[in-house]
């Protein structure tokens, strides 16, 4: 099994300390929600997120690239093939697993009112079969859920300051058919890199192109080498 | 240079015969918005849609594929070398066209508000330099942008009942570095195939998996394959 893990995720409940903030409580009555029912989102609380001097808040907020990085993920046939295992990491150590079932919702708001419900429920089964949709655990580091969980045999962090290869030769240099059990880590957040802690836990970290690339395309295009690489179609 | 065309694209204005309909309205109050000022999104509008009897309801009102398709082109190293032109077409005659500047917003809400201020201007300009970003053609169909604006040496259909190929065999058949004016046309709608006129301005058409895939998976392959055929990084 090919896992992606999509680290230091930007996606989170409204912080307590900014919950009574006019842009985070105008936002929620519009939606008809409580604020802590709403993720934080740099789209609509920017002016709490500076106010507050939240830490690395350059680094939050920004649920959408976790949402498009899942998408992408979900959408390929690796995964429907039940060839890939996705979870998402973030920085509170929090860890969502990825039920190889889920079918994501791409409209925003359905995505946003899953995730909520998933921290307040800590898990989500499909109605009928009571199969795990989404789960999500709590006290578990991003070192913890590769060495205890994953356990691949390879770490592939995939970063702008990484050595430069291509998602071709990097794919061809880790798996094959009789050998794919890597883990890729890519960042779910919008600026910066990986912090010290994720690089350490990397055996190896690309780079794929000279533009810093979306999470979203770089999953695209190395999940599309990983099909290749185990002829799925 | 290489064209995509998103073609018989699910994107609209509120229909004005829904616009009363209370799913419509209850929507647009709580985006504090009036009716006209939101896009059919069958997420919130579709006990509208079906108490209507929309023509063709199924393949409208998916906003978010269409967004997730244009967020996939433009964060390629292809478009941002300018080396790709991408366009919107819609099944009302209707041709977007967008800008090489155009920074598409992440914020489904966001991207929203931009179609319509662009459904409700015709043309959207960087606010400094009054380039375009977005421009909106109405009665162009799809063969007169095909034939008359973009006027491709190949246009290349990829739809789930094409001749069965890869991306890789694709791109390598049909461009080098020598010869690109091809226009790829994706369709942008969440089922069924292209219609017969669409199906007919095609020169080939090639499906490239056994899945039914995505438009933004379709998108993120063949542009990724038209990259290593360029050469781009």
């Amino acid at each position: 099994m090919i896992s992606l893990v999509i680290s230091e995720a930007a996606l989170e409940i409204i912080p307590t300390n900014i919950v009574h903030h006019p842009s985070v409580t105008n936002h929620a009555r519009k939606l008809g929600k409580k604020p802590l029912e709403t993720l934080l989102d740099r789209s609509f609380h920017h002016a709490a997120m500076q106010s507050s001097k939240l830490e690395f808040a350059w680094k939050r907020g920004r649920p959408d690239l976790v949402h498009f990085a899942l998408i992408e993920a979900l959408s390929t046939p690796l995964f429907l093939n039940h060839l890939l295992q996705v979870y998402v990491s973030t920085p509170c150590n929090q860890v969502i697993y990825i039920g190889r079932s889920l079918r994501i919702p791409k409209s925003y708001s359905r995505f946003e009112g899953l995730i909520i419900d998933l921290f307040k429920n800590n898990h989500i089964k499909e109605e009928k079969s009571e199969i795990t949709l989404l789960k999500l655990q709590r006290n578990v580091s991003l070192g913890s859920l590769i060495k205890d969980i994953i356990k691949p045999s390879k770490v592939i962090g995939l970063s702008r300051v990484g050595i430069l290869s291509s998602p071709k030769e990097i794919v061809s240099t880790h798996i094959n058919k009789d050998s794919y059990q890597c883990a890729f880590v890519v960042g779910g957040f919008p600026r910066g890199h990986f912090t010290e802690n994720t690089t350490r836990l990397c055996d190896f970290i690309y780079s794929i192109g000279n533009y810093s690339l979306e999470a979203h395309v770089v999953i695209a295009r190395i999940l599309y080498e990983c099909e290749k690489a185990l002829e799925v179609n």
